[in-house]
Formats: structure tokens, sequence, C-alpha cells
């Protein structure tokens, strides 16, 4: 990696253990540095150093430290202009499914309203109940605004890597009742909260293309998902690549990934998820993000 | 309507023919309020009054009168977080095709980089030159955030009205080779100004529900595309309370309401824009928005 993008390694969002209840911006500071930070926030083994300023991309490392009391999500609706989504994206689960590998990925979006944090609860609409499901993914954070990039330049413009929920409502993506006679995919997905994202934002300069990492969703503790970002049919670089034809990636911007097999939908029968159900997105060196559904 | 959200009927964005080159806002001194301020401003005729503020939303009438020189668009990428778009939407036209009317929208987005002015020439990136095609829309401008609103509130979230163009890459919309095996509407309408906006902003207190204005598209001075927006299948209240169920729609964000028959893609045999085509969208009481794709 030519230049770095962001001044910290890891950074999460709490609130600090003393003081006032106000939320901060921390380097996590760890023995191994791919432990699972919601793990050792959840036991109170926290400690961060206090990185100053009021945007992530921004933050800049100071010599106070604190003791997390309460691990937020690392990014607010206001710090993410868009996301963008890419649909089915695992080469074993496609190859599954009986289809061609596709030659250009599937893109949709999920507006800054969908963007909630580690640990938040995240509300499901009335309409939106009967066919709830998760995607577990690896999200890439966008550090500075490009257009035309080449799979070459790509990494430059990675400011960071977090762990995502792209949380659907099949009904409105499948059905032709309520989608219409083809699938679609934005108004299914773009429900608030439903970019459950964190529980840190790992750099780029540490992660690189982030293209070996295991990624696991559970569903109350049981492993539904399990691939690795090795198994990607568009890698990062690829998906930067293509998404920045002719259209500028603005600074703050995601990527979700895509998701491997194992989704609720695809069970037999198929499973979805119900009241007060916990999902966990499991990426190793970046950590568990846990979210609870509420109907 | 119970209260107004913007101080003023009309605004434009441009810049005076007296003083230094800056941009302002202004709202037009019309004899004919439902004159086009486009015609007006091309022959040096259009006088406003200044509005003062850097967001269209709170700018505020002054005493001062200026002369347009230049007509801008009247929003920028800055003023719009995200462009809500809807597919087929003009009854005719569904009839047309020999589909029922469907029982729910299909919302699709446009990035805020979309945006673009009246007048702005639409660079054309090389991979989407093969079946570059307008939409003729009606585009309605939040103006305050909400969630969950009824149809019966739905005009208490409307700012104002202005007309658009949803360039589109038809090769990447349907394609198989590209779009993959379904349509697909995000990435084919999303580049870098796909989304010519103006000539004019027109407030809801003026335009109510924007329920009959009559809509052409012209191609090079002819005409393309002729409906009423009285023939919208999903009228701005229904879109709205649609839109909103479970999601934020955030204030200064936008719906393009749809596009009637006759694009490009359904000329028989389709005829596509090509390098140097002049795009007019005209709507009663709004106005005509011009621009020319460069390819």
């Amino acid at each position: 990696m030519s230049s770095k993008l962001v001044a910290w390694d890891r950074l999460v969002r709490y609130i600090p253990e003393k003081g006032a209840n106000e939320v901060r911006y921390g380097e996590p500071i760890l023995e191994d540095p791919d432990a699972d930070v919601a793990s050792l926030a959840s036991t109170g083994n926290l400690q961060v150093r206090v990185l100053e300023g009021f945007d992530p991309l921004k933050a800049i490392p100071t010599g106070q430290l604190d003791t997390v009391k309460e691990l937020l999500g690392p990014l607010e609706p206001k710090d993410v202009p868009i996301i963008r989504c890419v649909g089915l994206n695992y080469k074993t689960h496609i190859l599954e499914t009986g289809r061609p590998l596709p030659e250009s990925p599937t893109v949709f979006t999920k507006p800054a309203p969908a963007v909630a944090g580690h640990g938040e609860d995240i509300p499901i609409p009335p309409i939106a109940q009967d066919e709830c499901d998760y995607e577990g993914e690896l999200v890439v954070l966008i550090g500075k605004s490009g257009k035309d990039i080449t799979e070459e330049d790509a990494l430059e413009y990675v400011a960071a890597y977090t762990a995502g929920n792209d949380v659907s409502a099949r009904d409105w993506q499948r059905q032709p009742a309520k989608a219409g006679p083809v699938p679609q995919w934005t108004f299914s997905k773009s429900f608030d909260k439903y970019a459950p994202l964190g529980p840190c934002l790992v750099a780029s300069h540490v992660l690189g293309a982030a293209d070996d990492l295991s990624l696991k969703t559970l569903v109350n503790g049981e492993v539904r998902q399990n691939g690795n970002t090795g198994d990607l049919c568009f890698g990062v670089r690829k998906l930067i690549a293509f998404c920045s034809q002719g259209q500028t990636l603005q600074k703050g911007s995601l990527i979700m990934t895509g998701t491997p097999g194992g989704v609720g939908l695809f069970m037999k029968p198929p499973l979805f998820l119900k009241h007060g159900d916990e999902v966990t997105v499991d990426i190793s060196r970046i950590g568990r993000l846990t979210n609870r559904v509420l109907f």
C-alpha cells in the first residue's frame, strides 16, 4: 500500500466507562491485534487510545486512554452518502445454484438511514415481517472520492473494512404481487437500520484486499453461513473498478460485497428470522457484529 | 395545503448579468406565472428577485432584482442525499405493453453525483454509448424528513417539483451478458450527471399534487413522449406513502415518478441517443429542461 488514508489501524465508536456519557472514537489496544473487540467490550476488557475528531476518516490518535463501557457501531448515517450492494457474489454458492458465474456484478443500493451500529436493535416494519432474512457481508469503506478507478489503483481508495448484515425482506424482493414480474432489490433492503455495521473499522493498510477472511453468520448462536472472502467472484479491486466506471464513488460511501450460501431463503424449508432473533456476522480480523431483530 | 415549506413560489439558480460571476438563487418575476423560465432566460428576458442563502430549501426573498445571464439547474449534488426512481408508472403505457397494472411501484435509486443542471452537457461514458436513452419525468423534492407518511399527509412533505431526465443505459439494464439474468436498474442509470433537473423548482403550495400536468419529451425538437401526470398509476401521494413505509425519506431527497410511453427502446426499430443529441423535457407550469448528451 502506498499511502495511509486514515491515522488508525482499527477504530471503534463507544461510550467510555469514566466521564460524561459522551460518544467517542478510539483505537483498540489489543494484545492479539485480530481479537474480537465486541467480546472484549462485553466483558469490560476493551481499552482504547482516544481518537480526536467528529469524522471517523479524520480521527487522530491522542495520548488519552479509555475503557469502553458500551461499544457502538463505527459509522452513523451522517458518515455514509450511500451504500452500494452486490448480489450473489460467492463462487461456490453461485455454482451450487446451477448458474454460470456472472460476467458483471449485480448492483443495488441502500440509503444512509439504513446504517445501524453494533448492538442496535433492528426494527422490522409490519410490512416486512413475513420473510425477514440475513446476509453476512464484508463491507468496504471508500476513503476518498474517485471515478474510473483501475483495479490496480483500487485499494488506494479504500479507507477500511467492516462487517455488515444486508437485512432483506424476501417477499418484497421476489414475490410477484409485491416486487412485480422480476425481482427487485432496492425497496426490500432499504428499511431504516437494515445495514447494521461493525464492530470496528479495520484500515486497508492492515487488511490489504481483504481477500482471505473467514466469514460466518450465526442466528441465535447457530452457524448458518460459512464462507471465505477468497471465494468472491468479484473481489474488492474488481468491484471498485466496476462500480466507478463513469460513476463517482463518494468519500464515505460503502460497498457491501455480497453474501455466501446459507441464507434463510434457501434453506429447505425456508427459515426466516422471527422477533427477538440475534444475528451475528463474524469476520476474521474484523470481529463479531451482533444485532437483534424486533418485530 | 396547510403550511408552506419554502418561502418562494418558483426558484431558479443562475449567474446574473451584472456583478461578479457568482451563482445565485432567485425567484422569477413572471407576467404569466406558468411561462417557461428557460425560454425567457435564453433571450435575456428573465428577471428575478434575488433569494438569499446557500440552501434552496431555506432561500429567502430579498428586495434586490437581477437579470439572468445564464440559467443553471436548481439543485446540485450537495443538495440531494439520494434519488428514488420509479419504473413503468403511466397507465396507458403499461396497458399498451399488455401488462396488468402493478400492485406496487418498482423502486430503484440514483446517487447524488447523478444530479446535473439545466443546460449542462451529459457525458456518456464509453461503456454506456451503445443504448443511451431518455426518460422524461416529473420529480418530487422532499422538503422535510419523514417516515411512515400517510397519503393524506404526503403533500406536507413535498417542498417542490421539477422536471427531470432519467438517462438510462438500456444494455446495462436489460442485456443478460451485462445486467445478468434479470433486468437491473441501478448501475445502468447511476452514471454521473444521469439525472439532469430543471429548469426551476415550483413549490408544492403552487402545484398541489401535480396531478394534471402535461409532460413531453423532445429529441432535437421532435416530440417522442407525450403524457399527462394525471395518468400516473402511482401518483405523488401514493409514491410518498409507499416509499416511506419503514424508510426515512430524507430532506432534500428526490422521487422521480416514472416515464410515459415513447422512449427510444420501444420504438420500432429502437432509436437510441447519439453524440450531440439535445433532449428537452417539457412539463406544463414547470418549464423546459434541455441537455445535450456528449459521447
